[in-house]
């Protein structure tokens, strides 16, 4: 019996501020995420598995639009596969499962920890000539990695959900003109839907993909100071065209290794989502990417229950085709709903009861500044879609001010120290470029390099850590 | 270079009586789907993916309007969860795969062979009242069985995709409801888009789900007599219920343990598409399915590419929302490309050449009949979509004869024997409803009980097999 009573322990005991508790306390009572039997691994409940859906309608249809097309290839991998590409398998090996070999296996498979090897196999089967090219595929899958890290909802789980791209081109500018084509697509969705602004740029050698000639990241910063990143999108060269065999006839009839890309994003953009935009309350959902967009709570006693709920039916079918929930549940009172689906982060609620059906208006509040306005329901659809508007923009306007005010420049290693450490930012700060130095400056901060900004511009000065020469302007950052 | 030319074999070797060689060369010609590294997976191309996105658009539109959400559960399941419902377990051990235990981990880890189990463990969790009830998840995903038996692409492969939906009822008559209501959204699905036709009931005692109270199917016969399980819908009663404690509190506050079922559909369904539509040619895809529902071959030479080219472009935008492909390859004859949009299954081919834009016309030709028709430009998107619709019913029609000319009525175990081995077809006979003379049966014949149809009806008369007095009427067949 005792079941029941719990339930109604209401709101978060957390604030955001203690974000760690904060975070999982959120994740777990807004029903996004449940923790598993398997350590290290999350049930996504049908309330993030929507804004996943959200988030693959959206980047299906960018990617499908210019060209791409989606397959499946299988969960195993030969471990003979992995092995083909040193850095790869050095890179992935340690966090690799793999499953118990039955009596007629002649080898042993690992479940996929990204699929580049597996795929590539395919691809020098299909691809003959100059014609076949490019090959633009990408799969929808889970991925697992059997992290020892400490694992966290979303953020870091054994298993996760992503999406990954693998193109096949003719030369290496062609492949480089899709590495930073999908990298624009990215920062569309991750600014324009998630409402989260991030910084681009190449990786450091030591921090790139294992395997890549490049790799070029999306990183946001986030409350707690830490970086995270949102998604990579990789140059891989010729590497696993050579290991792979993926070779193709030009036009003059010349035999040549093809150029491959791979780029990913995955339910760890759940994760970003909820420590960027989330508060004391509970979550806060960008309009674009909320499975519900409105609530409407109506507001009635069991005389006048009838009555109420038609307009409330009514009210929902003159908002028309945006996302619209009515709360019509009779054993929760409405100040019980409110304090809900604020902390569910609803974006719009719209209240409402008998004096509002007289004065034929309804209340509506926003979820982002609690501010509330009585409107007349012949123009509701209009300012509720205007307000949707405006919670968007304004989530990401707050978000862009918090990571544009937390970066820093340091101009030398104390400074540097003092931003990592104390003001918890961002430091911008030359590099002599060598990783050994990069190697110290995380052992002394914690900090990692989390990409290059300079590009192909020269840079003067000194390395902010060994004084050496500068070779490179860098963020860098304590990082998830 | 012999890779090029490999390519230029054109057409299919096998015809489609050849049933095994002639599925498999198709498979792969028209690029539905390769072989994996790993024995028994295979990897699904971009044309087979593309149905299956389809099939999920469908269904997931069906389930979602009668109130059922998408969710996660993890891969992997703890080998003593699949052991707390023994029936389960002894059902679906011989083939489940196993990861290799890393250090930390306490337990053995299946990756799924089905979720009930996993999901059930959460379920009980989450389910305290009457008022969490009913709970209608579903969830798409891979699932992963170790075969034993000989593979073949979409039909029995170690890895393949799926939905299976996990509902909690509070009474057997909601279970009941739900299940048969998920029945009838399949049959839609399968005769209304995939346009085969289906026979639908209960399975026997032997042939049902592991673990189940009742297994509802849905079977069709392919053409080379076997019969194929499309899909099954279980009612599961308490079992599940109780070995993984799933109870609520009812309105009179009493703790009971709650009913579930589970359901499932698979990309098998692309393995019977192939086979019950498919000629000599190749594939014959049903225009509701089919990821190009009309290719358009431009027919020219190098002096009136250009308005041919432009012809054929503004032709694709008057025929709107379909989906049309223009093929414009240029190191392929008009004569291979038909061909090859043949193999392929697209519905509609369109042919536009210089005499056609003279008269303002373009030929449709029907992938189903080989109909040519010249068609005015004017009219020709009411005409395509007529087209396509009569190609649909066409089709449906076609194998709905096939097979209902091949079920025979067998009145002795002779004409029974003789229905399964010489006319390949499906028997419908009387049964005594006991598992050993259904054994005995299969081991005779080989062909097995399909489906129940006498439903709750009496049935009057002996037992085709042993005489005895008959207590069902059944559909037996040899199966997939």
């Amino acid at each position: 019996m005792a079941k029941i009573n719990e339930k109604d322990e209401q709101g978060l005991k957390y604030k955001k501020s203690q974000c760690s508790d904060w975070y999982t306390e959120v994740v777990q009572k807004t029903e996004l995420a449940d923790y598993a039997a398997i350590a290290g691994c999350i049930v996504f409940r049908p309330y993030s598995y929507a804004i996943w859906e959200k988030i693959r309608e959206i980047f299906d249809k960018m990617i499908k639009e210019t060209g791409h097309e989606n397959a499946y290839f299988p969960l195993f991998i030969p471990e003979r596969f992995l092995k083909k590409e040193a850095d790869h398998f050095s890179g992935f090996i340690p966090e690799v499962a793999f499953i118990e070999k039955k009596e007629d296996d002649s080898e042993r498979y690992a479940l996929r920890p990204t699929s580049e090897t597996i795929i590539y196999d395919s691809y020098a089967k299909w691809i003959r000539s100059w014609r076949d090219l490019p090959l633009l595929l990408n799969q929808w899958c889970n991925i697992v990695r059997w992290e020892v890290k400490a694992t966290r909802p979303f953020l870091r789980t054994r298993e996760f959900l992503w999406q990954e791209g693998h193109t096949v081109h003719i030369s290496e500018e062609e492949a480089e003109k899709e590495v930073t084509s999908i990298l624009s697509m990215y920062v569309d969705l991750i600014q324009n839907y998630l409402a989260i602004p991030v910084l681009t740029g190449k990786k450091t050698e030591t921090e790139k993909f294992a395997g890549a000639l490049r790799t070029y990241t999306l990183e946001s910063l986030m409350p707690d100071g830490k970086a995270l990143q949102m998604g990579t999108s990789h140059n891989l060269g010729q590497n696993f065209a050579i290991a792979f065999n993926i070779n193709f006839v030009d036009k003059n009839m010349k035999e040549k290794y093809a150029w491959t890309t791979s780029w990913g994003i995955s339910t760890r953009l759940i994760g970003a989502l909820i420590m960027m935009h989330g508060d004391d309350k509970g979550l806060i959902l960008p309009p674009k990417i909320a499975p519900i967009q409105a609530v409407i709570v109506p507001i009635y006693k069991s005389k006048n229950k009838k009555e109420i709920l038609k307009a409330a039916t009514k009210l929902k079918k003159k908002l028309g085709n945006f996302s619209v929930k009515i709360d019509d549940r009779d054993y929760c009172t409405p100040g019980w709903k409110f304090n809900e689906w604020e902390m569910k982060g609803v974006p719009l609620r719209i209240e409402i009861g008998p004096k509002d059906i007289k004065q034929q208006q309804a209340i509506l509040v926003r979820r982002d500044t609690g501010e509330k306005e009585a409107v007349k329901l012949s123009i509701i659809k209009k300012i509720a879609i205007m307000k949707l508007e405006q919670i968007q923009n304004n989530l990401f306007k707050r978000a862009k001010k918090f990571l544009d005010s937390n970066i820093y420049e340091a101009t030398n290693f104390k400074s540097f120290e003092d931003i990592i450490k104390k003001k918890k930012g961002m430091a911008k700060a030359k590099w002599c470029g060598e990783s050994k130095c990069e190697e110290e400056i995380k052992d002394k901060t914690g900090a990692t390099t989390r990409l290059i900004i300079s590009g192909k511009k020269r840079v003067a000065g000194k390395c902010v850590h060994c004084s050496k020469k500068a070779k490179e302007t860098v963020y860098f950052a304590k990082a998830y």
